[in-house]
């Protein structure tokens, strides 16, 4: 052997680094001319280069550079996609703050991330005023205002260092954007959970290239849903979560007109529907549900509506609602961990020859992975499961766009990447067509007389029962049975359902072999709201503090 | 600012690099029954992988490990994909050797690329044997046959390490491939080049896997000539040249059943066509004349084949008889130093309703950028120039996947990456509607008068007069113009056409400013036949010294 052949690496004297501002140049030289809408302001791509140049020269003014931390209050705007791109094209890390958490859990989170500079919507001046004392990093604040007025504010101290749009037009939007390596870290995002502290996940550019990359392969090679450059694309969820689940940044490269719906009003989402001719949206099942019962609703067409589902299960009677409507509704599935796409619930073709409730049926599972994600079902001991609709197992992946770990949180980061795969604390089976079912959250599955009972399968089983509004199913301390079911169930309007009839619709179920009948609970709690996150979330851990030792 | 937002780079804990692995394990577990045919043999997704890992174990066998090198000469067969995954994920570089190359210049390929193995095809054993004694580097060869049997050879002392099928036969398919950094280098080639010896051009894992994915992405966003997983393919550019332009590989993630044709021949080509169903292809003009001139064509059904040319410019005539008989046919642009792929004339929905003439010489340009690929037309300077369809200038790129340089060479990989973008050395015009024309390679370009006369825009010309088969026009030097063009003709029979014909043709194109009036010949000279490179391209060097001071 010569010692020439000996070279293993490529010599990267000329890299071409995956860079969140080459997608931004590429987008606006091959579609200058689409738009941006966000209530009366509309831009084209090629006045989005001008102003994200504008605001990262505005930034710079304020001490922004390589390593600063710039975070965001906003809603849905045009803003927000500004930020999307300056923000990490100068080498500086975008904060999407989660503005659904407490306002404690929002001062953690600015102080963990160490932002530097926020920009707040002026809708958000109250809670700013009552937490800006104990901001210990935050240097400046810009105001974000659809007036475009200037504004004063107390801010204990805080500098205001004026309102964005002035700021916009007074800088130059000719900012020399730094050379970064791919690696350099663009944004950070915290996730809620339901239990302890919120925990900040982060992503690189690299990692948001390949990341929309992988989403443009799959929404451009599904038989169904399939975007191309017509389609008009409106996000319903919001931007701070995890990039609005990247999409504007797919919407960009795709060259599609974008509408920014601000506050989600779900009259104000059909008119923008409607208007725009949106054809292309996401949103938690939660939204579209409030979308099908809107009065609105039933005057506006919603055929070929595009909408991919993520953020909790969709329960198949709502898909199929949806689809009777004419939309085009699909599962995704991922986690802020995971930035967030991992599966999609595309159909075969073949598929859509289905009748709606067995469409709906497959639409509501979570699909198969996107390209350059590798996902597998393990037991306890890593040993892959086998894809036969029947084992259960926690769902653990690999890609190139997960979260290394939690910001300063070494443990933390380790328990989530044990074994050198993501964890993600789903249990799922994946059915002999490669599609991925999420049955349940590790930590809610009940372990009863030695068999795993899965609480969303009896969930959804209760959900089925007519006068059933909401159900949560958790498992509750045993001493005979080590656990047992309990379920809370909200009921359409008060005495709509017994708790007899939903035992019984589960009994039968259990006849039909559709459930374990160690899955039919005990006994029916009744409530008239069920506890949620903040971001709309059943939340057990609260039933379980409370009703847990019942 | 705090300290921790000084963390500026992502750390990789938990890296999931761009691996030919990665592809291939996708493919296999998504698609396992997708059938590879060559010849009698066909084999599934799932046999391939077991096959991939008998022939690393094989190789590993023969001391081939990280960083070794493995030559392969072969035709288009299931093997060589073999060769593609196998070699690459052990850590080793795949050579794909040029076997059009003289004897002298593979010599200088196999011990320049310090080949350890050989993988040769018996029908090069003459070849193989006349060269044996100059190889400084090979251990041992592997015969690869068609009929599987072991053979014997005299190899002038180099070792016959058997046949590939009974080394396949006798190893394991568990051999457990490595875990690799994605810059790790995958793939060598020698351009043929029309001066000098051959150079090495190569590629890291990295490059291929996003090479592979910037394709899917633009063959899956096409409005026409799209890819989906019903297609069948079957390269007609031979596998050793750039990875058969890195199709194989999108076959392969896309599941496609893959045709594997062996040498070409156009009765076989096409009746693998219909046999198989095959619709999706790619191959220089030549190669598509040939199959339309075929008298087997014409009882052949065409219609429907997506067929990409490169390689050399399509006239826009071949494109209509193409389309006549209902082919696909789109032109992509690149070279031997950028994967390949870099553009593909992919036509807008619109453009879709034009005339067969008008799409024809649409389909001819070279198209848009696909994804990730940064493509500029600079001035000697770099500066970059317009994109109004008149500007022409020198084409150069930027793309996660071009070459870092040529192997060993680093004055020739400087002057191919001056001003740190790849310089083509091809002269482009940009129309308005982004598609790239290639005008003239920048060494064929004819200084006269203070002009820029593009050779190929005369040639064009000149293939439109009846009775012109081949022509190619060179510069020769002249004292008063400087230069001045000079043209060779070949006529589609001995007197089909006479120098006058041609002249006035070109007069009547001046006149109507098509061309420059500079541009128009003094003389035709004709010839029998035109000198061709090893690939098929035509000479002008060879044309050049034999006439260039004529």
């Amino acid at each position: 052997m010569d010692a020439t052949s000996r070279t293993e690496r490529t010599p990267s004297a000329y890299p071409y680094p995956l860079l969140i501002r080459h997608m931004l140049e590429r987008a606006v030289s091959d579609h200058p001319a689409s738009l941006i809408v966000y209530g009366q302001t509309c831009h084209s791509y090629r006045q989005l280069r001008e102003r994200v140049g504008r605001l990262a020269d505005a930034l710079a003014a304020l001490g922004v550079g390589r390593g600063s931390t710039v975070g965001v209050m906003d809603w849905d705007t045009n803003r927000y996609l500004e930020c999307f791109y300056a923000v990490p094209m100068m080498g500086a890390v975008l904060h999407m703050v989660n503005v659904r958490l407490s306002p404690e859990q929002i001062v953690y989170t600015i102080n963990h991330a160490a932002d530097d500079i926020l920009l707040v919507n002026v809708e958000f001046l109250p809670l700013l005023e009552r937490i800006a004392g104990q901001l210990r990093t935050v240097r400046a604040v810009v105001l974000l205002d659809d007036e475009g007025k200037a504004r004063e504010a107390d801010l204990q101290g805080l500098r205001c260092a004026g309102e964005y749009e002035a700021l916009l037009s007074a800088a130059s939007p000719d900012y020399l954007f730094p050379e970064l390596d791919e690696d350099t870290r663009a944004t950070t995002f915290y996730t809620t959970g339901t239990t302890g502290l919120p925990k900040g996940v982060f992503f690189s550019h690299r990692q948001l290239v390949l990341h929309t990359i992988a989403c443009q392969l799959a929404l451009g090679a599904a038989a169904h849903c399939r975007l191309d450059k017509r389609d008009v694309y409106m996000p319903i969820t919001p931007m701070f979560h995890v990039h609005a689940w990247g999409m504007p940044y797919v919407a960009t490269n795709l060259g599609l007109k974008q509408v920014y719906p601000g506050r989600y009003v779900p009259e104000r989402l059909l008119k923008l529907r409607t208007e725009h001719g949106v054809t292309f949206s996401h949103c938690v099942p939660t939204i579209l549900q409030m979308l099908l019962m809107s009065p609105a609703s039933a005057t506006t067409d919603l055929s070929g509506w595009k909408v991919i589902i993520g953020g909790s299960a969709l329960p198949a009677a709502l898909a199929k609602s949806a689809l009777e409507r004419g939309i085009d509704v699909v599962t995704g599935y991922g986690m802020s961990e995971t930035c967030p796409i991992l599966t999609v619930a595309f159909l075969d073709e073949d598929m859509l020859s289905w009748d709606l409730e067995a469409q709906a049926r497959q639409r509501a599972k979570t699909g198969r992975p996107i390209p350059l994600v590798q996902l597998r079902i393990v037991d306890g001991a890593m040993n892959e499961l086998p894809h036969d609709g029947k084992s259960a197992g926690e769902v653990v992946v690999r890609a190139p766009w997960l979260t290394q770990g939690y910001l300063h949180d070494p443990e933390g980061s380790e328990r989530l990447w044990r074994g050198g795969w993501l964890h993600t604390g789903d249990i799922g089976v994946i059915d002999p067509d490669g599609f991925l079912r999420i049955t349940d959250r590790l930590k809610d599955v009940i372990k009863s007389g030695g068999e795993w009972i899965s609480s969303l399968e009896i969930e959804g089983h209760i959900l089925r029962v007519p006068g059933v509004a909401e159900v949560a199913v958790i498992g509750v301390p045993d001493e005979r049975w080590g656990e047992r079911p309990l379920a809370f169930v909200v009921p359409s309007r008060p005495g709509a359902v017994s708790s007899e009839e939903i035992l019984q619709a589960l009994r039968r179920a259990a006849e039909a072999g559709e459930i374990s009948r160690y899955a039919v609970p005990d006994r029916i709690v009744f409530l008239e709201e069920i506890p949620k996150t903040s971001v709309g979330k059943i939340n057990k851990r609260a039933l379980r503090e409370r009703y847990g030792a019942a």
